[in-house]
């Protein structure tokens, strides 16, 4: 008999967003027997094409997110950038359930709660400091001893809110065009890394943890290029268990995906955390 | 460049029928970024489901194909079961091209016309006569030693419309459920094989030919169990010329499926064809 809470043949599955990862979703669960659901702006959007299920509307709108979280028995998203009071809403008045939970995309779509959470789970991560004011710049330009990247804390991705300074001069030129003000940010120390690596972890309602296998990770301009794996590696029964913690933790439900550096002494540090499928596990597609 | 006819991004492809194999061509389809287009009845389909464009009607109704035929690129089918003149015409008036051709179906869909071409190609086939009358039955008993397969000319698939005669009794219990006169059959000779295998081929416009590994197959009940390959055979090459020939002459442009036996001495016969994806090649989804 089908167990609680796993997805059985039929199971009417609600993407949030019309992308390509909602299209590869979408794809993925029709192969697997789901009702593949997508509610984006356009019938032109990838993933509409895929399905005949496919509701015209906006994710980032009350009324649109009621409606759709009605007509599915689950709910997830290939975003994490979702106004998160507003999935809480829908969740709440539909008694439909949202996977990853409104809270978890909460704290994970913003870099500082999640710089504090990877922190306080005892997982390795850049030293950084939270940017609100010029003052902020000039004392992370002091901490990290005239290097480190700046990234707002909100709506990054593939490189995009993202600034280097490694120098007064690049500092001076940032103050110029950026005003930490109005985007509050994180700064980061530089990690120095010898590779990039990605792991995949999927945990379901009961708390059981899944990890695709590790790799390695190659970006030109901040897109993937390559990437191989399996990676082995010494410390990856440590991270395991960080992870595990940390999802347990958050009460974490859904997939999720973990950009690593390996530093120059081999160890494994969290760069970023994506709470949501990922390029790093495309491969997962077909192999 | 993309060469005359191959099949380009966006390109909107017509599948007639909405069953599982319309359901795996389009969701395999949307994968290669190709639009799939569904005409069938329900939108409950399999096929309707997971697309946005779905057309409701029948392949087997003139009006339905004509519209359906104009507002794509290119068809083809599941099955090989409709009217090929109904086809021809829809192809003739749109101007869209159908893969297999309208020709193809009708010839194929008929065991008669399928097996002559088979025999004239040089194929090895089980030696047949038609049936169309008490006296043909008669006659194929006693040519047959006895010992036949009785199929109808048209229709029959996993083991539908196929009737096995051992004995004299089996011919009179066949006569009293079965009148020859009102649907055309085809009498086979047994074939004592070893085991059953199938090879599936596609070939293009430009008369290009590709085969997938040659598998072998087990069947129960007349429905698929199991499949394994690729199988090695010393007659695969003079197989593959035989197919050829076949393939050529008909001018045929599409997937084919082949379903042999070997036999007790190792040859490869040809047992049935299904102009179209098959079962037999399921397997190429993933693997």
């Amino acid at each position: 008999g089908a167990k609680k809470n796993s997805l059985i043949f039929g199971t009417r599955i609600g993407l949030l967003g019309g992308g390509q990862l909602a299209r590869m979703l979408a794809l993925k669960g029709q192969e697997l027997g789901l009702e593949m659901h997508v509610l984006s702006a356009q019938a032109s959007d990838p993933a509409a094409q895929v399905t005949r299920h496919w509701h015209q509307g906006s994710p980032d709108r009350a009324e649109d997110l009621a409606a759709f979280f009605k007509s599915v028995d689950v709910v997830t998203v290939e975003s994490e950038f979702h106004e998160a009071a507003l999935l809480a809403e829908a969740e709440k008045t539909s008694g439909t359930k949202l996977f990853p939970s409104a809270a978890n995309l909460g704290s994970l779509q913003d870099r500082l709660p999640q710089k504090e959470l990877l922190k306080n789970s005892g997982l390795r991560t850049a030293p950084f400091l939270a940017v609100d004011s010029w003052a902020d710049m000039d004392r992370a330009f002091a901490a990290f001893e005239g290097e480190f990247v700046l990234k707002k804390r909100r709506g990054g991705y593939d490189g995009y809110g993202t600034f280097i300074v490694r120098s007064k001069k690049d500092l001076e030129r940032l103050k110029i065009t950026f005003d930490p003000t109005l985007s509050p940010c994180i700064a980061e120390a530089f990690v120095p890394f010898r590779r990039e690596l990605a792991v995949i972890a999927a945990r379901n309602p009961q708390g059981e943890i899944t990890l695709l296998p590790m790799v390695e990770t190659h970006q030109v301009d901040s897109r993937l290029d390559w990437l191989k794996g399996p990676v082995r590696h010494g410390g990856l029964r440590a991270l395991q268990k960080g992870l595990g913690k940390f999802l347990e933790k958050l009460d974490y439900v859904g997939v999720i995906a973990f950009e690593l550096f390996e530093t120059q002494d081999r160890l494994l540090w969290i760069n970023e955390v994506a709470p949501r499928v990922h390029n790093s596990g495309h491969y997962s597609l077909e192999a």
